[in-house]
């Protein structure tokens, strides 16, 4: 979540756990995509990350987003 | 997500990013909850989160979860 944009998410799972009696302070609430791409390296496989997700997996406005690539032969 | 259970998110993300042109085999989707909690020690940071996931952040049927604690002074 980029800085200043609220997360509705995380405001309302911090209510519920005091609600439940656990002394929250913060609760952010953020999403991970386990994408498995063919690719010839880990340099292409990061570009085609960094493209998926401005083209498809992150909202411009509101996201931030870091991607980790890992390799299987 | 469980075996043998259906990641239906993942499944339409696989199918966009085909969409669009990437060979994508497969898409997985998870969640991160990061949660601030006043605790006594670590033990007890990892008690209440696993406590918190049974009670409400993860669902029993479907959900696999893993926890990681990190502290703060």
């Amino acid at each position: 979540m980029k800085p200043g944009h609220s997360d509705p998410e995380g405001e309302t799972t911090a209510r519920l756990l005091r609600e439940l009696g656990y002394k929250v302070e913060e609760v952010g609430v953020s999403k991970v995509y386990n994408v498995v791409v063919l690719a010839d390296s880990k340099d292409e496989a990061l570009m085609k990350a960094e493209e998926m997700c401005k083209r498809l997996l992150a909202n411009p406005t509101k996201d931030n987003y870091t991607i980790l690539v890992e390799g299987e032969e």
